[in-house]
């Protein structure tokens, strides 16, 4: 019997209209459907994509306790990617959604090691939270010749202040609680004017905010984006 | 009479399926559409999206000359964001087709610093190149605690290498006849067994390679992907 194959497919950032052709025809025609699941609530991934999944769709929720800074239990993938499996040997195709991008900072790649040298793999990439945070802000990311430099909230200062002085450009993501600590590092810097934190970029619920005014607890899905050029958009 | 909207869209990558649904439909019903035009040849970013350009669309082509290195000459972009102007005031929108994303490294900002404090902006986001050529490679682009650092070839050897050094991931563009230097810096640090090449990510001729097999005048459409880790997809 010939295998299924195993789809990593990015949502996008949030909105439904942001998702590519590919992937919504993808979940339109899915037989067999895998995303990541809080503890309790709805899985944001699927809830972007919701209106495309099919009824009969056969659907596997991996269920990932949220800590921040730890790696979940290897035995949830472990179990995900053996409740994949099973569907692949049986010649069914499997979509694992991905919010945002499937290989930028997510936990596609838990279950892509377990089978990606067993079965046909294809990766749909998507909207990522760089494109979709400056979107929002409709400022610049980065351009011409410059450095940019993305950064998880959750190094130490050293790190992140080093890494700040050498870029041109810096995304900040996984803030959370350290708002506080990563607005004094880039406010010690003379760079708080030049910075901008956006949260749920896409969603009818997205804030663009000045650093300065940004809350102390930022959610999870927020970045703080930095451009130190005067004005970048010129040349 | 009510001004027009400006939308800056990005088209993805170069698959007509990789772009978003939202991009499609406002290219579907687009009155006035501009795109960057090469010299001679056809428009990358319009071909992305050909089939979804109305026959009654007024198109303006920005014709670019390439040069590598070079801003081009900012005329251009003041014609273009006048004819664009114009189309506004007359109550059109005009939908603005970037490759990629509009935000990543592109030329929209030239008409956007020239137009935002005009007319109502929304920028529409595509998959940029970094989550593209990640997909092409099924391959790690960055997780967890890395830092990721983007790097223009352009650069100069100091910059290259001091940036590479301080990362756990990189992505260097822009690369074109900077090839056999990139590729010596990226070996004299051992980590030419961790680098992958990429051209025309999504296109029918798209090209994995190893980096030590990459051409040594590669297309401007290419990017080096490195992540130094030993096994970065298990934690």
């Amino acid at each position: 019997m010939t295998k299924g194959t195993f789809y990593g497919v990015g949502t996008g950032p949030g909105d439904p209209q942001l998702v590519t052709r590919r992937a919504w025809s993808l979940i339109e025609s899915a037989q067999v459907i895998a995303y990541p699941a809080p503890d309790s609530g709805e899985s944001f991934a699927r809830s972007i994509v919701a209106e495309a999944i099919p009824d009969e769709a056969v659907e596997i929720p991996m269920v990932v306790p949220m800590r921040s800074g730890r790696a979940p239990a290897q035995s949830i993938y472990d179990r995900g990617a053996a409740d994949i499996a099973a569907h692949l040997d049986a010649g069914r195709d499997v979509v694992v959604l991905c919010e945002g991008d499937p290989l930028f900072y997510g936990s596609f790649m838990y279950l892509l090691v377990r089978l990606r040298d067993e079965y046909p793999v294809e990766i749909v990439p998507g909207v990522n939270s760089l494109s979709a945070c400056a979107a929002a802000q409709a400022h610049p990311l980065v351009a011409r010749s410059d450095i940019l430099t993305v950064l998880p909230g959750t190094l130490d200062d050293a790190a992140l202040g080093e890494a700040i002085d050498s870029a041109d450009a810096v995304a900040i993501m996984k803030i959370g609680r350290h708002m506080p600590r990563l607005r004094a590092l880039v406010s010690a810097r003379g760079l708080a004017g030049k910075a901008l934190y956006t949260s749920h970029a896409s969603l009818s619920h997205q804030q663009v905010l000045r650093l300065e005014d940004a809350p102390d607890d930022a959610p999870y899905f927020s970045m703080i984006l930095i451009y130190k050029g005067d004005d970048p958009w010129i040349s």
